[in-house]
């Protein structure tokens, strides 16, 4: 036997240069397959190591024929770890070869991570905003406010950014990171209602809490805006989430355990469509101007495992990576 | 941050030099820790690629606290690739620090499944096979068969070997083995009944069958004999399971969901005990040198994790494997 494994770091998982246009381009293709169900995704176990009870280590496998693409990411979430400097999410993704079960590829799962949820907002954005939405509220600007805003400024003519953090020095990065890389203008606000009230998209993408802190309050949010809570549930008010005209996630299946087993979502609206229906036309997105939309959207595994088989494709073509015996 | 992680491949895990004495040393404990319910192992999902139904890629995290080990096996098995000159099955294991949750180790798992494997049927032999046991009968004489005897050896005064293998050169492949490596005689025979009636301790370790084929028949098992039914349920008649003293697994839960679920182990005995219950005393073993005691072990992904951190360890001391960035 004489087949290799690619093995990228997270430094070459990033340099491969797959692009968010690219990425979002994969990530609606894959929610087309998961809305004609032709995507394999079992439940996602955990094991949680340490005393602490927030540790975590998930398993999301998926299979997505139509890519032909099988795998697995098997990623940790340690509370504890920022203070010893090391990240709070991290791990890896197993690329298949769907023929022999072969596995073609390891790699850091950071930057996929971040660029899929990313694009799965602004997929879900693509039904659910209105089309000239320009203004944007970003509430949280770490990864995830990067990679959020990215996506939105592929599909969207965005020409304003309001930054709230409760870190500043976050908001500051955000701020040099739009105007150097994505030339949008950015207003760094102290108030998360600035942030809301005015803006045609509000992307909220601090921690998941266990308990949401509700600072968003009902009437912050005008008519005709979308919003994508990459945070679950932590930062609206129940009655500002049940201002939604349509509440959308990604999977319901998966809505449903968080809701039911894990206490996320409770008194939320009731769930309008999920984004496999939007993409496929089995459900009507926005269909007019006054509408609230809300995209709770948890991250699934199909959408590592659609991104996956380009940056192992990319990374070969262009030597990237360490080629190691199986 | 600048931590490595460790690639051991196929050929690089089985140089480490862990013993089979280690394992089944590990192997026990691991059990021991299962027993006291001190072991993490959530069910274990699969995906499915392709269109011939039994191709299959297994999702199998587990953590022990005790032995601080937190992990996954990622192990597929496509039936056709034998056909291609690529192995059955075959996958990669990853070893995470329980502290932190990063990655510390990928590696192939064959070595690490082929192993536990015959270590899990020697620690159910130490409780109900008799300790005299000289005599052994091994049906199906390929990777499973050489390492379920090299385990018995360390544990039994094995004299004889009776081996079938409906592929001749398979027998005389373990026959082989078994003089250079173990310093046993070996009696090839042509038939399953020979390598059944008057031996100590029989393993069937031939393929995993959906349909039983039900060879071998009530009546060949001598009196005071262990089985191993490393195959499942493939190779006995029902009357001859049913002739079972002690019938016993290593995890109840995942017997069931296989019995139920699955449809292996129909019309099977009622389990006795489950292997945590047997190493910690909660149940007794063997009693007399009458019985007939079995274990249908199914393979548990706590088992793995239990050997991964040595092979890790040894691996690091010997400078034996790659060092990545992560």
């Amino acid at each position: 036997m004489n087949h290799k494994l690619l093995y990228l770091s997270k430094y070459e998982v990033a340099k491969v240069g797959v692009t968010m246009a690219d990425t979002i381009d994969i990530i609606e293709r894959a929610f087309i397959e998961m809305g004609n169900n032709n995507v394999e995704m079992p439940p996602k176990p955990a094991i949680h190591p340490g005393d602490n009870g927030d540790n975590f280590i998930h398993a999301m496998p998926a299979y997505i024929p139509a890519m032909r693409s099988a795998g697995i990411k098997w990623i940790s979430g340690y509370p504890d770890n920022q203070k010893k400097g090391l990240p709070y999410i991290m791990g890896l993704l197993i690329l298949n070869d769907t023929e022999t079960g072969l596995p073609l590829a390891v790699m850091d799962c950071s930057w996929i991570t971040a660029m899929r949820t990313g694009a799965a907002s602004a997929v879900s954005a693509k039904y659910l905003a209105r089309k000239e939405s320009s203004k944007i509220g970003i509430i949280a600007c770490g990864v995830q406010g990067h990679t959020n805003l990215e996506a939105m400024s592929v599909l969207f003519p965005l020409k304003k950014v309001m930054a709230f953090d409760p870190n500043r020095e976050q908001s500051k990065k955000l701020a040099s990171y739009a105007s150097t890389k994505l030339g949008i203008e950015v207003e760094i606000v102290d108030e998360p209602k600035k942030a809301v009230t005015g803006c045609d998209i509000v992307v909220t993408s601090g921690p998941i809490l266990k308990q949401p802190h509700e600072t968003i309050k009902a009437g912050w949010v005008d008519e005709g805006t979308f919003i994508s809570c990459v945070d679950f549930d932590s930062f609206f008010s129940r009655e500002a989430f049940n201002q939604a005209s349509k509440w959308t996630t990604d999977n319901i299946a998966q809505y449903n355990h968080y809701k039911e087993n894990l206490g996320y979502f409770q008194n939320c609206p009731d769930i309008y469509a999920e984004l496999g229906e939007l993409v496929t036309g089995r459900k009507v997105g926005r269909e007019n101007n006054k509408e609230i939309n809300f995209a709770a959207n948890l991250g699934l595994a199909m959408e590592d495992m659609a991104l996956a088989p380009l940056v192992y494709k990319k990374a070969s073509e262009k030597g990237i990576g360490v080629w190691l015996e199986l």
